[in-house]
């Protein structure tokens, strides 16, 4: 190979994804996956006949405006004016992006620099940290702590920042903290109090937020998701980030948005309009017209970001009572749909996987989905190379998934049960 | 504001953008829009038809393969193993990516580093410079150039770029060259020997070729589409990139693909997996099975790819007429949808277009969409600032639009005509 032909040294050692590896695993049919975070259940009917009619407009198959079809940040403004104390400017505070991944990596490339220090809670959505890395900067982890809990169930608010280690992060490099509220995987809703925290640290060191916010409003009974941004002196430097994908249970149309002060969000912009320019227009606007349908009925149980969570309490106590069938102390979540568990109580035989080297969640998961025709997400791939044997007894389990899918989860664990005994 | 609020530097000084600007300034829905490369034909009913039906599918609304819809990327190996003499390897040697700017922006973040220098061809489609740019390398430009033509039509091909001064350009910093075949604004149709010359200088020089082969399909009588890829020696080392928007008329779907050997393509995967992850599934699907209708026609009159030049061929030639009975001396394109013209025969009267530091042609543009209710797009924002003079006598028009709007266009330039003389 010759010298010139080689990739450029930004994406140096970012080659490894963790869907890319597991994906490939969990296509087998005969496996039931509850790996990657896809929804098998089916969206709102009317999400998809949105998008059936409006491909057949032939102005909606063409460009749109770039920072977000013109009906799609209406709808959004409109949508998070309820929770923002400010008008929100459609416009100039919004930016419609490829799923909350493009918000992301248009919040990184946009703001961060070389040099840039960027804080990141652990386990982390698993993109933050190449993304970081890819921008030149120095991610700096922080591993959320339970402390033990005996004779209760464990949940995800036992899940903590020490907020003097969390100040100890802080310093005159610090450009951003990513917070991610619901959390991907551990399931936390972080409260008012505990965002006060962070709110202070941002300030106080004059650092950014960028705050990943896709299961928004994925929360359970008892629980309240708050928005940072919201926070007295906290607009003017976050970033909040939405999803499509996660609202409407439409991964596939990958459509996301960031909110924030034109300020920033404008350097968010100049990043979209050099590295993609703008999204898919009739998903924009079948996204669009699907809002407006939900955002008249707010106070409805009908409503999606009502009625979707509802459902998803139920599959959730179902898969806490499944897997502690199975002798496991899963960690109940409060938000989002995934719950995680310590698996190394299963006593796996894993001497025959052959990756000696790899994390022992990701041998068990690949012994679970051979053996066992089950698969999941090792939590280590949350965390960064250093830290992942903190977690590297936990897997994620997805349960937004049909009842004959979690059925068949179930049968699985039942056989697997029998056979233990 | 804080001294932490502020932009990347990779961003510093890219925020400005041609189609932000007038896009805005067409969306007045009295002006007959000629500006951007926006068809206002119908795309295929096939492809809308494929795509209302798709989104009635649960699972196709899901994620789907990072890297490629596992259907599309089927059917694109097979599609361009047609072309090239090797077969192609649907998941290693093709990536899909959000538009061809998509493809453009993966091929430069995960191939050019900083201190890179990269060859732009002038005038040039207005993302490679900022791109270039973002990725911290040099543009550096060489223009085409045309012969005076006297007594005869200026064609495309008239435009040519010097073999001597092409060769100086390279270096040892050179990493890529980025080609345009057929090309946006100029319809230039390269031919086999000025790709050989390219291609000769680029394995001399052992430098990549980056070629936007997007308008591949829309050639015009007596020209042919060449890839530079299939040329001895350039497998290796080219990326080319193709558009869903451009070959199915639907811009609004922002699908492209980059094709080339794993060892290149790897690295566009990577910056692929950390800034968009993957492309909408619908469309995906909508497209492989779009693509498979007409990959088994493609030597029929009626397979899209043939009939649609065809179609834009009688508009290429009734722009040419028109602006030539308006006293201009237009550029007849050889490929693409584009015409370029010398608007500075008209002698418009711009002494009241306010911004005086701008090109002739921004000004001109403004005053026509102003004046006449015509919109096109000034050919300097196809220029780097230092040579903007040398073409900011030249609009674009696009012609990939229904007659209706065509009419439309000629009615104003009939009384355009009328008030002249």
């Amino acid at each position: 190979m010759s010298l010139k032909i080689t990739n450029a040294k930004r994406i140096e050692g970012l080659d490894s994804n963790v869907w890319v590896e597991f994906t490939k695993l969990a296509a087998d049919p005969s496996v039931v996956n509850l790996g990657q975070g896809l929804p098998d259940i089916s969206p709102p009917v009317y999400v998809k006949e949105k998008l059936s009619k409006i491909a057949a407009i032939d102005s909606l198959n063409q460009y749109t405006r770039g920072f977000g079809h013109p009906s799609l940040v209406k709808a959004l403004a409109c949508l998070y004016e309820k929770f923002y104390q400010n008008q929100i400017n459609p416009n100039k505070e919004i930016l419609v992006t490829i799923g909350a991944y493009g918000s992301l990596f248009n919040a990184i490339q946009g703001l961060i620099d070389k040099g840039d220090e960027v804080i990141i809670i652990m386990p982390f959505y698993d993109c933050y940290e190449p993304m970081v890395r890819m921008a030149g900067a120095t991610p700096v982890f922080i591993p959320l702590r339970s402390k033990p809990v005996d004779g209760k169930r464990w949940s995800s608010s036992d899940w903590t920042l020490d907020p003097q280690e969390l100040a100890s992060k802080f310093n005159s490099k610090t450009k951003a903290i990513i917070l991610n509220t619901p959390h991907n995987p551990i399931g936390k809703v972080y409260t008012k109090e505990e965002l006060q925290v962070i709110a202070d640290l941002c300030i106080k060191n004059d650092t950014l937020c960028i705050s990943d916010e896709v299961y928004e409003w994925l929360v359970y009974t008892g629980n309240k998701h708050l928005k940072i941004a919201t926070f007295p002196g906290m607009w003017e430097r976050t970033i909040t980030i939405g999803s499509a994908g996660k609202t409407f249970s439409v991964t596939g149309w990958k459509l996301g948005w960031s909110i924030g002060p034109n300020h920033l969000i404008k350097h968010l912009q100049t990043v979209q309009q050099n590295s993609v320019y703008t999204c898919a227009t009739p998903l924009q606007e079948a996204l669009a017209q699907a809002f407006w349908i939900d955002i008249k009925r707010m106070d409805d149980p009908e409503c999606y970001f009502n009625s979707l969570p509802k459902e998803l309490e139920v599959k959730r106590d179902r898969m806490v009572h499944l897997l502690e069938s199975l002798g496991l102390k899963p960690i109940v979540p409060d938000g989002g749909y995934f719950i995680i568990a310590d698996v190394s109580l299963l006593d796996a035989d894993l001497s025959d996987m052959k990756d000696s080297n790899e994390p022992y969640d990701y041998k068990f998961v690949k012994w679970m989905t051979k053996n066992k025709k089950l698969s999941a997400i090792p939590v280590s791939a949350f965390c960064n190379e250093e830290t992942k044997l903190q977690f590297e007894k936990f897997v994620r389990f997805c349960f937004i998934k049909k009842d004959s899918t979690l059925d068949a989860a179930e049968e699985i664990i039942k056989a697997w049960i029998r056979q233990k005994s």
